[in-house]
């Protein structure tokens, strides 16, 4: 590092934790809450996906402030059976409903063998990747997903038809790290258009549709006259679909046009998102020993795979998000500039200390 | 139609399920085994599917003849929860095991709410959707997918990864037609690759990768030295290792390069194909009522979508292939001139009448 002062200086995850946590709290949000949320926000920041992090945190304020999300309620089971269950998240932060909603899909896996949670009323939940992670640390294959506002096509539609509508799976793998697998049914997500906006550049001519109902590389025009694409065209649109179904159709959640905006909407009016989380439980339905057995011939396999000219090696999904975390959780946590501007003023504001920010 | 002789008769749905039927019997399979089969493939082309429908038939009769495909046993039931189960196929026809998951996916989630089905030891099952189908008409949302020799690259690497892993579900819609999707997760299915083969085009640079590692307009080279792409790149490359693990990590099936090929390895060898099959039964989670008006306003809001210069309407996933079947129960089933010619062929190895083919 040549120049201390311009260089940032990477923040121990610990600290950015207990920062969140302490902003929160300023808002009234209870201890609990508060950890749920910091847990999830710092711990996708260290996998180094910076738009499903800590950035999320002054949207979140925001709302809190508002009314928009409640601190004064807990998220409840309001319907269940053997392998199943739906969460009203009354509002909460989304963190906290849909960790709650993976205790209970992995409680209902362990019984049942299988286990799904729907939630309604709920909240941006940040990153899907994060939850599936959860049920795969106990020794479940985890799969979370939501629904969220239109801002994507359907093949040959002018206007948005579905949300970004995230898919996220993660796999116990032993002595390997989990494949985890995160991503929009977009063919980007909304952030890399407004990065390459940022940047100046144009963009790809297969990432949004313009105002006409035609493809356009004018990044400027999203969200409020262009639409993204959704990914592989009919069959992006077809996931998108299947996420709705299971996270808004099934659970009582808000579906498309009726969910809120949790960015440009009233604050103080809640977002009535849908989510939905699986759990399969390895080692009821086939066996841990032989499922980590089978899962490492695949890795070994995998990563055995001759490579096109120039690529090192083809790489499993979350097999970087896995070395950034190492990194990160060692060296700190490089929060990209704006992210450390925003929360030191939402520090600021909150009468919050900045620590190392 | 101006010249008879030239224009392929359509061919009644029942007299195609009668010749498979008699086809499949004629080899010894069971009169039971022989309906579901032929069940399935003839809705599939119905629904204009002529890639996964009886087309598939005179593959099948080979490994029966061989052996591949065993046609004196049972599927049956070898681990079960309350919501789950795992089915060894024991390399019956994979129609007949697919069909057998499918039913006790809609017993488990009709007791517990959800219900998830394993297959091992399967064999090629046609069309994923089919499946899924069957679910939806016992009002459940339901889903197949099924694992299958490795045809698709990853991102960066030079050979294949993953099976073409095909991935299905539908949703029941009331007085609707079920919304249905199926779709492969490579780019395009290899059926694609070889019609333009035959038609003599050069195909897209993103479908397929060559034995350099690098993209080809070459569909010759398909499948000895070129594989299929993911599609969406690493998101299609991560659903597809989803559907492996449901499907054969999950299940005790073969995975990955351990899966036979149907077509081209030797018949008399078993696949041991992966299936998984899913139900999420709509009446006991939320209320039957209560979904189909959901997704009832869902339908009508993305019909009345605006359109893209010169698209007609937005369609749902499924909804030509529902028009299809309409029409071809009503006039019979256009099936293409090669398929017809297959058939007669295998018609007549079998000493068994054409009837209107």
């Amino acid at each position: 590092m040549t120049d201390s002062a311009k260089e940032p200086k990477a923040i121990p995850a610990v600290d950015l934790v207990a920062f969140c946590m302490d902003v929160l709290r300023a808002c009234g949000v209870s201890e609990a809450h508060a950890r749920l949320t910091a847990e999830a926000l710092v711990s996708t920041d260290c996998w180094g996906v910076f738009t499903h992090g800590t950035k999320l945190l002054p949207g979140y304020v925001k709302r809190i402030r508002a009314g928009g999300i409640r601190t004064d309620v807990e998220p409840a089971v309001v319907r269940e059976g053997p392998a199943w269950a739906i969460i009203d998240a009354r509002s909460t932060l989304g963190q906290v409903s849909s960790a709650m909603a993976t205790d209970v899909a992995i409680a209902k896996a362990r019984s049942a063998g299988v286990g799904y949670v729907g939630v309604r009323n709920g909240n941006h939940f940040g990153a899907a990747g994060y939850y599936a992670w959860l049920a795969a640390r106990e020794g479940m294959i985890g799969m979370a997903m939501a629904n969220d506002i239109p801002s994507v096509a359907a093949p040959g539609s002018r206007t948005a038809v579905t949300g970004s509508n995230p898919i996220a799976y993660a796999l116990p793998a032993g002595p390997h790290d989990p494949i985890l697998f995160d991503a929009a049914t977009s063919t980007v997500a909304g952030g890399k258009v407004y990065a390459a906006r940022t940047r100046g550049e144009p963009i790809p001519a297969d990432w949004l549709i313009g105002p006409d109902g035609l493809p356009t590389t004018d990044g400027s025009l999203y969200p409020q006259k262009a639409v993204l694409t959704p990914m592989a065209g009919h069959k992006g649109y077809g996931i998108a679909l299947l996420v709705e179904s299971l996270a808004a159709l099934l659970t009582g959640a808000a579906v498309t046009w009726k969910v809120g905006s949790w960015i440009f909407d009233d604050p103080s009016v809640p977002t009535r998102h849908g989510a939905a989380f699986l759990a399969f439980d390895v080692r009821t339905i086939l066996s841990e020993g032989e499922f980590l057995k089978r899962i490492d011939a695949l890795i070994r396999e995998i990563r055995a795979t001759p490579t096109a000219p120039g690529v090192s090696r083809v790489l499993l999904p979350g097999e970087r998000e896995w070395e950034r975390r190492r990194e990160y959780l060692a060296e700190g946590i490089p929060l990209p500039v704006d992210v450390r501007e925003t929360l030191r003023k939402l520090g600021s504001e909150a009468g919050v200390s900045h620590r190392g920010l």
